[in-house]
């Protein structure tokens, strides 16, 4: 007489392939490649949490399902996590997209007074209502398109009042629909029209006024600074920073993004989770951000999208045995995107990984830079059930396909949140 | 007292714009970029057929409609029309893609048995049902991305009986499914395994027996050729198409791709419906073109996908004064990849094309490269309801946004026929 057997809440059947990273650290160099790939793969849930992953002929041998969910055919993968994300705005930026295309660059847009100030503009304008409005469309899209994870910046509001509103109206969002949100207060992303002629004024009301502020709220998990020549220098980023750390925040850094400037070795002295951007880092940089352990979180798409031709060197990056994230970067103004399927076919054609290391970097990679990779990021025991059903017949056609989502079911924290007709 | 008002099928209403060419014929040149934009536009159906465009007040005073359609804030733009596409096929080619990415190229590939012979093998070995069932599924992603019109062409069963097999296949999909299929024979899409030692035969086998069959069976409407080095020479390609056209076939070429053979000289020589591809089109080939009045077709993702440098110069095509239509050229080898909207969008990024550009290229160019510029392609009076509700508040965010299909409402022929959640 064979066991009885044990009751839980959800299986799910049915796929031909269910592809995973494993582990709760980092996945760098080779190992990025090495996901687990179980051809007819399963996966047992009870309440919120995985407890059986594996072939499903021993799944079904072995659990009870209250109710299960039939893949059809497709292939399972953990919840896309964007480790790198502004999604809180109110105006979009077409007419600069298409100043683009005739030939304008950002920083000629930004010097005209587009840029993140005009998007600035829209943002103080704004309600607190038509904001979360937007935000909870956004959510909708990400959540749609396989995004079970999203990091989201402050960042467009540059007053005290204006970035708690941003921060206030994420946290909000948090309790309106199924996407975890790590909310990053991102007051250092420009200095606001207002200070321009007195920078350092504007860089003591950050460290000063809005860090304590954001921190005694408990409104942000990550301090960002956009650290850049037309942004904050490397010693006023030094400043901000090292402020937010001693309030308990964890940091994330805009570097090496449009020059050269020393900010990947930055983000390595400062002990950083993450180092995002890196399109013009140094072979100096790369080493730091490797001995310092931060996770570089490229994103691969915004150079194209600015028409630039500098693109991070992704495959250098993995080769030098960094454990490379990738993320959208969504944000009106230099990447209009927010499906992480899209990402990582660039990552693929543009950095020439393969689809292994992409769904590494979009997954466990991109949930250790946010702190979570012990809780999401793989489909192993224990993690957080955060899977998706995609309706194609491995995981290689995540890179493969370009243009469509290939995300048919979301099931985050083991319910069926999202599914296409 | 007032007129009555004139009872019709269907009103579309609640737009925030309404954007479309006009006109029957190719818009060349500047006139690409000039789209006729309506700020809450409307449009009024009766059967199949359009009979009113322009601002919802005038609409509603004087129409009275048996059923509306709320656009609910987004945009009104014609179906997409892709005038490029293999989409009969049975097996999948993403080992290849993760090849590239590891350095090979599409001849290497090609060489080492995979590229479009492996796709024939495919095909011959798989059932009619079976290449059906896979058809609809493409389809169905067609019209859930917006594109009402669909060029598809045969040329992976290379041998008399597995080219029937595809066109009637083709055929048979045309009755199951709303979106309009436009037929091509394209035989000479490469020399069949069987042939390579002896490819003469092989160009007499297409000429003699297999164009004959196709045209009495009236299972095309065009002929296409593969003219490139490593496919058909400007020679046999010219007797094959020579040969179509007597037996009433339109024309279109693959031409000048991967090496700048002279394909496009020759496409306006026998005045060709399209020419196709262009990456390396010489400046004599865009002056023949011009003066033929073939239709550029170009396929922005094409080179991205395949991992080489050279694009089309589309921005000198436009500025040439050639009519340039934009497609996907959906194929499992060189380019995974069914959205329009997406090729709008690199089409913008890579050529510099505006959006308005774009929207012509996509729709009203690429209708009159199949012999429908009188039938679709635009939002006017006469012209067959195919209409599009976009969840975007303007047409430029047509190019603006990456990475998801903004396609809310599809209407076929007045009918409804795809709603996204």
């Amino acid at each position: 007489m064979s066991a009885p057997k044990q009751a839980v809440d959800l299986l799910v059947l049915g796929a031909s392939e269910l592809a995973t990273p494993t582990g709760s650290a980092p996945r760098a160099g080779a190992a990025m490649g090495e996901v687990r790939v179980v051809p007819r793969g399963a996966v047992a849930i009870e309440r919120e949490r995985i407890v059986a992953v594996g072939p499903q002929e021993d799944l079904v041998a072995r659990f009870a399902p209250r109710s299960t969910l039939d893949a059809r055919g497709g292939t399972l993968v953990p919840g896309f996590v964007d480790a790198h994300t502004h999604p809180v705005f109110a105006t979009t930026r077409e007419d600069e997209f298409e100043l683009r295309t005739k030939g304008a660059t950002y920083v000629e847009i930004a010097a005209a007074g587009g840029g993140i100030l005009s998007t600035v503009r829209g943002v103080r304008a704004a309600s607190r209502e038509l904001l979360l409005e937007r935000l909870l469309v956004h959510l909708e899209r990400f959540l749609a398109l396989g995004t079970t994870t999203v990091e989201c910046k402050s960042g467009y509001g540059l007053t005290l009042d204006d970035e708690v509103k941003c921060l206030e109206v994420i946290a909000e969002a948090r309790l309106r629909q199924p996407i975890e949100l790590v909310p990053t207060f991102l007051g250092a992303h420009d200095f606001p029209a207002e200070f321009r002629a007195r920078k350092p004024e504007y860089v003591e009301l950050v460290c000063s006024t809005m860090l304590p502020r954001v921190a005694q709220g408990k409104l942000a998990e990550y301090c960002d600074v956009f650290t850049e020549g037309i942004a904050f220098s490397l010693d006023d980023s030094r400043r901000i920073l090292e402020r937010a750390r001693s309030l308990g925040l964890g940091l994330r850094l805009h570097v090496d993004q449009l020059t050269p400037l020393g900010g990947a070795e930055l983000a390595a002295e400062l002990g950083a989770a993450s180092a995002d951007h890196l399109e013009h880092v140094s072979e100096r940089g790369i080493d730091a951000l490797r001995a310092a352990g931060v996770v570089p979180v490229l994103c691969p798409v915004v150079p194209l999208f600015l028409r630039q031709e500098r693109e991070a060197p992704g495959r250098r990056l993995v080769d030098a045995g960094l454990p490379v994230a990738v993320s959208t970067d969504f944000n009106p103004g230099s990447c209009n995107l927010q499906s992480l399927p899209e990402v990582m076919s660039w990552a693929a054609l543009r950095y020439r990984m393969s689809a292994a290391e992409c769904l590494t970097a979009a997954t466990l990679n991109a949930a250790c830079s946010l702190g979570r990779g012990g809780e999401i990021g793989t489909l192993e025991v224990g993690k957080r059930a955060d899977v998706l059903v995609l309706d194609v017949p491995n995981h290689r056609h995540l890179v493969y396909e370009l243009g469509r989502s290939p995300v048919r079911t979301v099931v985050v924290r083991g319910r069926v949140v999202h599914s296409r007709a």
